[in-house]
């Protein structure tokens, strides 16, 4: 059994986000005793993965790694029209890539205890952002 | 429901291709209202991922970004033996992705309005690189 | 049809390692002519990528390259106080993915000539990590 549907994320500042339960609260897990779900993101400037959900630190720290090992200004952008931000988040987001798998067992998420979903926003101003989230059962 | 296939890409050059449309001329999407699609690329001196399909620059910035950090000749390398290309083709496979997922829905790639699918050539002669293509519905 | 188990890799060192046979051994492929299995690692700090499956020196060149890429001790780490190895270790997760999806074919992982399934173990005591791997067919 397939069930899709899209959903609208609220607007989040430029850095790293735990969505788990943004995502969670939108989707009906009860029944699947077995399951995948994919929770893909429809854009090229902000990305989807999985990391630690307990230390805020570590989604700060994200950011602070991704700025600098993806630099702003590089020399070498040819795409610099859409700000200074913009080629940056483009790369971010393919580094990171643009949608999760996760399996779903006995009506839940079968993450690890320190897994959750986080939402790379990557641009200064991204606006609300669209997923698309399909479930196999 | 699920279809599978194996079709060989054309050769491109070393840098980033937009292969959208090429991977869409060899399936069949009609009908299928709610599904998912999974492109694997069988190498790993090559790779896949999304992203913006309008501005043929961001596919140079991504070449240039991605030779800037993963840079051929690193002092370390011990893989060496098949080429300067060779161990930085194989991390950046890695970096980037050997597949990608996209939802179908009502018979079409659910992408947003600017992703689009990338081949990541990441050899000087890569040659043609074979993809699985599975249709999950 | 959707299966789905459990396992628990032996412990690793620090570093990347081929696990194909590892989760072959876990599975029962015979009969499926057409599926998908996702293999998913529930941990931050590890992480599962496809890569080359026949020289060790790539492995040990993987692993130089992401130490090198991703330091310890960064100047703007905040998460610190897991040890010098840890935020490197999330991030290191992250940039590799946490889970692969590979196609299934005539009872057989259809993975190209050279390729195989990698661990990153980025802890310097990671212990025994578990995975989720679940069959779709």
């Amino acid at each position: 059994m397939l069930q899709q549907l899209e959903i609208t994320l609220r607007p989040y500042s430029r850095g790293f986000h735990l969505i788990t339960n943004e995502v969670l609260s939108q989707v009906n897990l009860t029944g699947i005793d077995t399951g995948l779900i994919h929770v893909f993101i429809k854009h090229t400037s902000a990305s989807i993965t999985i990391n630690e959900n307990a230390d805020p630190t570590v989604r700060t720290d994200f950011e602070s790694h991704f700025n600098a090992s993806v630099p702003e200004n590089a020399p070498y952008y040819q795409h610099t029209y859409e700000g200074p931000d913009d080629m940056p988040a483009h790369l971010k987001a393919s580094t990171l890539g643009c949608s999760v798998t996760i399996p779903i067992t006995n009506g839940q998420l079968n993450l690890g205890t320190w897994q959750g979903i986080y939402l790379g926003e990557h641009r200064d101003h991204g606006g609300s952002r669209k997923l698309v989230i399909t479930i196999y059962s």
